[in-house]
Formats: structure tokens, C-alpha cells, sequence
């Protein structure tokens, strides 16, 4: 018996790689500082919960439609909608088990084999492993540090479209590295797709996460809402990563190919909850606000952390909960060359777990600073501050 | 912009638009008798509701492992192994959101484009569908009609094997025809998939659904486990079709496969509903014995409703909730030579909803019965009684 042949083409998520290692670590009885989950160690809003007990007794139990019940359809063009000033309507939304299912769906409805899509790198790793699982060509678009972030690198970028290039993906409020976009990147990158005619998928999955002032949308931007595709989850804003629920929202004609994969892939998604997703988006909002609260502390905590280790510069990201320092400095003073180096260094002498750039998507040739990646959203204030205070130490010793 | 020339091979499930039908019927006044829908109108047994209430409370709505949570697997390797007598351990089991997610990602796991898989038609529409989206070819097995039901017509499936076919799709506790397999047929299939190295899927989906005896698996045999997956839901058992949770179970190497098409199709399955799978296959089972018992009156029902009209004439299914009855007689005396004037007909004349033969994957050349299709799954004893005696009345008249 055969095995496909294409699944030579399929990435993962190395980071399980590292959650691996924290786990066998803290076996040994060792109090591991937990940096490297994207995951949220708060609980649902209770206002969330109810619903979906509700749900399940009012008899949501049974299959319902592929493309998800109407009044969440309805909710969620209305709040997506309206958050991004863009007038969707029900037909604009296809209910996802997730946010995830966006990207290999997007990638079914518009990519041919062969056909080349950009993507952000370091960026989300599914992005790199679905296009090239489907038998596309994966084209890198990369950052460049600032003094206040990262930016998009348009002159590679722009270089890297090709007459095969169908689709961009963007990433704006960017996992792993907090990339925001200035209005000036957001239209060049808009620009681009529109004068090669190109498909976008906009990543929204930290749209709301937003800890001072507005988020922008691409798919505001003129010319862009007909050609574009919200990635929408639930999943960081009310604490659910584990629910599994979210959605693509875009042009009708393509919502409804999406929505037929939906029903070959997995029917529905979970009924009595996307009942509860219309209490989250239209009832008390204040659970939200306040897992956006204790967010908030926990970055500014990670961000002072960091800053005192000598070495170690970063701003203060607008959005997410991950931050993204060089550590270039930190390498020269351990005399090490690779970065899984100093990442088992800081769990063994630090107790201290993160990810490294390596984890979200192919390294390029020609990279030569070295980055790790540490994530606030499944650690307490407390625990970060000792985290933070043993890994000076281990950083700043030789 | 484009979109993807592979989407012209993707089916769907046409019985959608028999629902639609009904629906517009019903929104006109009429009383539908619904024998269309696979839905079960039954609640979910209580313990399941609470453990599921619990699970959230208990902070499972994080991430968890894309293989699903060690104890249901550890469940689920332990209840689906002893009740068909194979020893399976938690590394033979991903958990998926449904079972129809194990036919795409089987599939995926295992076909090349342009390989052939077999599968049985008529058949659940998604094993076509799949297998063409995927670039196979799509060779249809048959069965033929007798006193006792339907017989896999062996000779045809003998004669459908060439060097292209890696993978023969198998569905006993047939749907929509409620076929099984006698020891002997279940050997020959058995026989051809060791002899031609085969992979065998066998949709279990009503493995449970079993009104009288024991239920026998094709993964038992000699020399099939090393080739079997075998597609586990928890959705009809237990009637929860709209909670979206169930599993692939066989090899430990396909299995991992699988699981790692999971950590880029969907990240996991919704965590607490997993911890209260874990409840449905360990705790009090008198809620499913409960769902069961019902669906044995409602067969009962159904049975000698339709066998009470002039012309039909159908054994009682041991399995399933389907019943599948030849209708050459009616047709002839209506005069119609299209299925689709019945069953318009039968709901504009008797307010009798149900499927066709034709919504069961695509008909075959030389097909010359008519069958239609009836659901006793979300239809109660009185009103399967009242609809059947309208329905005898239209299909007795000329």
C-alpha cells in the first residue's frame, strides 16, 4: 500500500517541538516559565458559557447549515463589518471551524498548481505548508527592523511578483513578530495586489487584539474588498482558542466555494456554538475588554522584562501578544551560532521556554540576526517577572 | 483574478435541495412529513450535556493536542477496538471534528491523482466527491437487489480493479441502502483488498446503529487491520450530529499522517467536547440504549407504513436509519419515468418529504430501478404513521 506523494509537501507547526521540551523539563520538576504558547490562560467570558448551555438545551444539537446558521452569518457581517467600515452581508460570510480553515480553503479556491502566492516570513508556518501542499510555490516576503517595529520589505516584495504570483497573503498585526503597518505600507501593499490583479487573504486574527487606538483594514481600502478574504477567529478576543470557531468573510461568489468546501471537508461547525458566537458578538462586551486588560498588563511586564536584560531593545508592539527581540548581542556574548542554542540554554539555566524565528517559516539565505519569539498570552504577571529576572541572569552571564 | 481549476470536481451533498423543497413547501402552510433529513430530532444524553458543562468550567477551552487528547483516545482505542475485537492503543486514534473529515483526509493520505479508489454507489455522495476533487478517479461498486436486502455485486467489483487502484471505500450498515454484509461477502471484500494491496476505509458510521445482534467489522478479518482506517462519529450513537466530534482509527503510521493533515486543516477538535467524549464512551450508557430504542419503534413504524402501500414491498433493516425501497410499480403506475415527479409529487400531494436514489452519489449507466429513500431519524411514530398513510394514498393512486 502506497502513501500519497504530495505529503512530502506538508509542513507543521514545529513549535509542539518546544511545548515538547517544556513539558519534559518540567517533569523533571523544574518550574517552567511558559513563553512559548500562543495559547490563553484566561477563562471564556460567562456570558459565553451560558449561551452555549443554552444552546445545547434549547436542542442546537443537530446538523445545520455548511455555511453556518443565519444569525451568525448576520452577526458577523454586521460586526466585521462595521469594525473595518465595509458593508457586508450574510452572503459575505462562511462560518469556520476556527480561524485556520481559512487559509487551506483560501488557498484551494484560488491557487492552481504551480501558481506562485506571497507570504509573510517569519510569519504563521500553515501558510508556507498549505500552499506548498497544495502544490503551489510558497514566495517569501520579508521585514526589515525599525526603531519602532518591523516593516514589510516592499522592494522584495514587489520583486518577488511574478506573472504566476495569484494571491498575497498579509498578516497586518503580525504572529510572531508584531508587525503593524503604516497607512503608506498598508496602500502600497493594497497597490500591488490590484495592479497584478491578485487575490489577498488578510490574516485577522489579532484585528481586536489592540491595546491603545484603532486597527485598519486592507480590505477598506479602495479596490480591496472585491478581491479580498477575512480570516475571522474568535479565538484570542474571548479566550476560546479551544472552541474551534471563526470565519471567512469576502466576495459572495467566493464565500459560497469556501462554504462548499466546508461540506466536503466537515459538514458544519459545532451548532450550539455558533449559537453562543451571537451572544459574544452582541451581547455584554465586557469580558473582552477585560481579557484585553490583563493583556495588556502581561505585554507591559514581557516588554519591561526584556528591556532591563542588557542586550535586549525592543518597543512596545501596539497589538498581538508576542514579542519579537534581536538577540543578536545575547548570541555574541554565549559565543553561540545557533539560535536552538541559546533557546535550550534559557529552559536549562533559565527554566524560561520560547520560540525562535526558526519556528515560523523557512529561514531565508542571507539572514544573519537572530531572533526569538516569546508569547504573554498563556503566562501570569508574577510568573513573568521572575521568568524575566532568571533570564537576565542566564543572558547577561558569558 | 482566478480561481482554481480543481473546484469544476468538487461535488456536494444535492440532498440540500430536497430540505429546500420541504422548507418551502412547509412555508406555504403544509405539514411536511420530513423523511429527507439524516438529522436525528432527538436531545443528547444528559451525562454527555453536564461533562460538557463541566469541561468548560474545568478551563478545556485551550488548545489541545491536534491528535486529539490522550484520554479519548485512550477511550476511543479501547471502546471501537473491543467491540470488534482488535487490540488498538491511543497512537491508532486522531480525533477529528465529525466523521466525514476521515473520508477527505483518508484520501489525501493515501491517493495519487489519477489513482482509482472504489467506492459503493449508491453511497454517501462525499466518497465521489472526494476522490475527484482530489484528482482520482472515482470507480463506483454496485449492489443488487434481494429478498433480504442488497448484496455487493462482487463480480463488478472484482471487475473494477486494475494496476490503478490503491483504496476501496466500504460502508456496511449501509447509507442510504442499509446493506450488510454477510461473513461471506465481508471476506471476499477482504479477500480482494489483501490480494490486490489494498487500503480499505470502512465507514463505521453506523457500526452502533444495530437494532438485533452483533455488528461485525471488516477490520477484524485476517490481514486487514495493517490496511484498514476505520471512520468512528459520535454522531449518530449518541444524537449529537451538530457537535462535530469523532475519529480515524488504524495504523499507527496513517494515523500520524492524518493527525498531521489536522495541524494544518484545523489546529484540534473543540478540547471540552473531547473531555466529554471521554464521559459518552465510559459513563452511563442508558442514554444511547435510550436513542436506540426509539429508532426501533420509528423503524417498526416506517416499515409497515411502507410496506402497507400496493406496490412496495421492503424487508426490516437490522442497521442504520434508512430505508431504501424499489418504487418500479408506482413509477409505472403514475406513468412517470423520472424519479424526481414522485418525489415532487409525494410532497405536493402527501406532504411526504424524502430522498432518491439519484442524491447518492452520480447513477450508472443502465441503472433501470427506481429506489427512493427514507430517514426515520427525525420523524416521530405518530406523524411517520400520518405521513405514510398519505403517502399511500398518492402512490395507490393513478
Amino acid at each position: 500500500m502506497q502513501y500519497a506523494d504530495q505529503l512530502k509537501n506538508l509542513g507543521t507547526e514545529t513549535a509542539f517541538a518546544v511545548s515538547a521540551q517544556a513539558r519534559a523539563w518540567a517533569a523533571k520538576g523544574h518550574k517552567v516559565y511558559p513563553f512559548h504558547l500562543g495559547d490563553i490562560n484566561l477563562a471564556t467570558p460567562e456570558n459565553i458559557v451560558d449561551a452555549t448551555l443554552k444552546g445545547i438545551r434549547d436542542g442546537k444539537t443537530g446538523y445545520c447549515p455548511s455555511e453556518g446558521i443565519l444569525p451568525l452569518r448576520e452577526a458577523l457581517a454586521h460586526d466585521v463589518g462595521s469594525r473595518r467600515g465595509i458593508s457586508f452581508g450574510p452572503e459575505n460570510v462562511s462560518v469556520q471551524p476556527g480561524g485556520k480553515p481559512t487559509i487551506g480553503k483560501f488557498i484551494a479556491a484560488v491557487m492552481n498548481p504551480g501558481d506562485e502566492v506571497l507570504y509573510p516570513n517569519p510569519g504563521y508556518p500553515i501558510y508556507e505548508s498549505q500552499i506548498e501542499y497544495q502544490g503551489g510555490r510558497a514566495v517569501p516576503y520579508n521585514y526589515v527592523q525599525t526603531d519602532s517595529g518591523f516593516d514589510i520589505d516592499m522592494d522584495k516584495l514587489k520583486a518577488s511578483i511574478s506573472d504566476n504570483t495569484v494571491a498575497i497573503i498579509y498578516n497586518n498585526y503580525q504572529n510572531p513578530i508584531s508587525a503593524e503597518s503604516s497607512q503608506e505600507e498598508m496602500e502600497a501593499v493594497a497597490q500591488l495586489a490590484i495592479e497584478h490583479d491578485l487575490w489577498v487573504l488578510t490574516d485577522d486574527a489579532y484585528y481586536e487584539m489592540i491595546y491603545k487606538g484603532e486597527a485598519r483594514s486592507i480590505a477598506a481600502l479602495p479596490g480591496m474588498k472585491e478581491r479580498t478574504v477575512i480570516l475571522y477567529t474568535f479565538s484570542k478576543k474571548y479566550a476560546m482558542t479551544g472552541w474551534r470557531v471563526g470565519g471567512s468573510i469576502g466576495p459572495e461568489k467566493i464565500i459560497k466555494i469556501i462554504s462548499k468546501l466546508n461540506v466536503n471537508a466537515e459538514s458544519c461547525t459545532t451548532h450550539f456554538i455558533q449559537d453562543a458566537m451571537v451572544e459574544a458578538l452582541t451581547g455584554d462586551p465586557s469580558g473582552a475588554q477585560s481579557i484585553l486588560n490583563t493583556l495588556r498588563d502581561r505585554r507591559d511586564a514581557a516588554v519591561a522584562g526584556l528591556n532591563a536584560i542588557n542586550g535586549i531593545n525592543i518597543p512596545t508592539p501596539r497589538s498581538t501578544f508576542y514579542l519579537f527581540p534581536n538577540v543578536n548581542e545575547i548570541m555574541a556574548r554565549k559565543g553561540y551560532n545557533k539560535i536552538d542554542q541559546l533557546q535550550l540554554g534559557a529552559l536549562e539555566n533559565a527554566n524560561v521556554s520560547f520560540c525562535t524565528r526558526d519556528h515560523f517559516g523557512r529561514p531565508q539565505a542571507g539572514e544573519t540576526d537572530f531572533f526569538i519569539r516569546f508569547a504573554y498570552s498563556g503566562i501570569s504577571v508574577d510568573d513573568i517577572n521572575e521568568g524575566m529576572a532568571q533570564l537576565k541572569s542566564y543572558f547577561e552571564s558569558k
